[in-house]
């Protein structure tokens, strides 16, 4: 398709897409004249991804560069290409490692990762932010003096453990590497929203269940 | 204790609390004398709340106020006392009704809920706040070309039901209606960074054991 289309069906205006283009977000078209280029469904996906990133996430243009990076990059295996782009969004910062509630929340997860068998989570502790955000998230809870411990932790993590299966099932749907870093990048930023609000709306309803209104 | 210790024990500063109890955000101390007042638990209790909700969820004060009232409501039964609490807290605004993707998103969650049996839900969907959120998230992920239907989500909202059932059963271990209620408001804030962060380290964790690192 050209130009002219893909912005169409994209919802993504034509001054945007030479943007993106410009600055390498988008993959070239298919040279098929001296100035037009033909456009198929990758640049459209792609396309969408980027609204995401830009127009929900607020992720900087750089930022986005450096994920559709290692969404792209064939170099390496599914779970480092999937885990890069993850972590080139951006993330909560590194946490005060003195911190009595810090260390605490670390020790506690490490308990966790532990017992529940969390080898690959337990090698990349000191990398993944991930990581760093469920420690900084525990030492939040612990600081206001809610007591929070693996014990405690143990049965959520296994609903969450229940939640990433299905959307790796969900995920080997999809054909291509590339598409399958671009769904989980998505699904980061996008997801995340309808759990929380499925959470919530799960509450109300078991609480009703057990409670009446 | 006095107001020198519950300032210690709380971390919260005396200037801070004499604040919280002129803007009845805080309920006055037991009085001892002309110018002393004993504190005790239920203070430290309500000061930890206080702190989740101005510190870290940056709720404005007047909206405290209203939180509170209604942790402290004996009139209401204990969903609606739960769930009055949690929707006085700042939530998404009303999404346009006449938009496609809401239009879309709106009957996809309807079906999801009539499918799951979730019939509290269904009758109080146009009031409450955490069906909106549901709205509006899958809304979004419509909006940029992401399909999601009442099959897709279905596998999600049981998840997500269990978790509740986790935090209910956590509930039943608090003493008094109104501790129930200022654990769910807490939890609302505080928990949810938890749950998120489990499940993108749970991703990691089950990606690499598929596919190797």
């Amino acid at each position: 398709m050209r130009l002219a289309e893909l912005s169409q069906r994209s919802g993504v205006s034509a001054a945007s897409i030479k943007y993106y283009l410009r600055a390498g977000l988008l993959p070239p078209g298919r040279r098929v004249g001296t100035t037009t280029a033909d456009y198929d469904e990758s640049h459209i996906r792609r396309l969408r991804l980027i609204r995401a990133l830009i127009q929900v996430g607020r992720v900087p243009v750089a930022t986005v560069q450096e994920v559709l990076r290692h969404v792209d990059d064939d170099s390496l295996g599914r779970t480092m290409r999937l885990g890069a782009a993850l972590w080139a969004l951006p993330q909560v910062p590194e946490p005060d490692p003195e911190d009595e509630a810090v260390i605490t929340a670390r020790r506690e997860i490490d308990r966790l990762l532990e017992t529940a068998g969390w080898t690959t989570a337990r090698e990349l502790s000191t990398l993944s932010p991930s990581h760093r955000a469920l420690v900084v998230a525990v030492a939040t809870l612990l600081r206001l003096g809610y007591r929070w411990d693996a014990e405690r932790l143990a049965p959520y993590a296994e609903l969450m453990r229940q939640t990433a299966l299905l959307d790796l099932d969900y995920l080997e749907t999809h054909p291509s590497e590339s598409e399958k870093a671009e769904t989980v990048v998505a699904a980061a930023l996008l997801f995340e929203p309808v759990l929380s609000a499925l959470h919530r709306l799960a509450q109300e309803e078991e609480s009703a269940r057990r409670y009446g209104l």
